[in-house]
């Protein structure tokens, strides 16, 4: 099991989603999960926060590919259409410009569906390095 | 029960979470939860999601209390403390201004310790009134 | 001339920067501008109010592309890297998702240097199509 | 000529702009302007850039009220009403969380009228304190 997936399973909230890390290279990650009936809204549609949870999610490790430990600082998350139960999302976050100890990511999350996967939110945010305890 | 809380309970997620609305008035919206050992991340803290979860539907909720029936079209979230699990999360969202359509909308989520609440994140977002079906 | 840039000409804002519009196609506007010395901020790189200004304008005309007359929601910005006098900068905006009243856009921020071009800041936002007035 | 007028005078992008520091206080910063004919957009309004240059700046000045030198990282704007020429406006910044290198600070821009002041865009940001150079 790579440094990635492990730190994913030391998440009991993703292990609780049943999140998979498919991706995890410098610069780039990818998560995904199958949409449960217990992860929707009023209107039959996957909660805006599970897209939250996995977009964030997927802006830490994209940032942490290249930071190594690290937090999200902030975000920010544009819905853009809403995505049905029985699918799966994907969140796929890349590194747009990094330093020595912060990254800005971008995250687009994909619901598959009938005829390939549709954008169904998008974000950007802030990712630091975590400081070394003393 | 009252017409905001009739719609948190119609949101498995939410149901999921044991979220509570206990305020719901013009402008006004407050949710809390318990936080529980399956919504932690790998440091024991509170995983960002759970907090973005909150935020998000805190606004939606202070939104919908002046426009009816809304939806989120984005929001910005800065994480400032871990929170730990024992304890209550609460989220306190109003509106900053709104129009006929949208509104925009702050939360602050607090986490309540030995001193008192803690602020833990801050959230700044669009809500928008959901268009009738014809 | 046409509708893009008649449209930046009626921009006093836009005139006294000298902004010109390179590009302005269905889902895409490209701006640019020479920096002068009074765009300036304190340690003499260029003030973030300037890059804002750029990347909130090349959002909305990106939007604009597929919306017709708009305006900005909202937008959120990183600042990547500081950008020198006397180079030029150029917002690269593209729309990312758009329904019938709203589009979700997306700009990068370039400064030009002596090894190519470089990403000083990019944003996010939500541009919505301007009501008719009755 | 206190500290923070010192450095708005190194900013020739505010001189240009003839902004003033009314207020800079531990946690608090307030900007203001009077609107200019060359601020304005193709509807007679201020540009939103001029509201994203005020907002910026005193969410960096409130930062560095508590930070000492600092930057902006990001920040996030949603605008609320056209500011009309002939006006004031007024940006006032405040922090609402901060450690030892960063700080997050909400501002709100108001323009005044008839009937008092009226808010017409508000933003939220990270601040960070400057390294110093080795």
């Amino acid at each position: 099991m790579d440094l990635g997936t492990g730190l994913l399973a030391q998440q009991p909230l993703s292990v609780h989603f049943g999140t998979s890390l498919d991706v995890f290279v410098a610069g780039r990650a990818e998560l995904s999960l199958t949409i449960r009936p217990d992860m929707l809204q009023q209107h039959g549609f996957v909660h805006g926060g599970v897209l939250a949870y996995l977009a964030d999610n997927a802006l830490t490790f994209a940032g942490g590919s290249v930071l190594g430990d690290s937090l999200t600082v902030e975000f920010k998350l544009n819905y853009l259409r809403p995505a049905r139960p029985g699918s799966k999302l994907r969140a796929v976050a890349t590194v747009v410009g990094s330093g020595s100890t912060n990254a800005v990511c971008r995250c687009d999350v994909f619901v598959d569906g009938p005829v390939g996967d549709v954008l169904c939110a998008t974000a950007q945010g802030t990712i630091q390095k975590a400081r070394e305890k003393s």
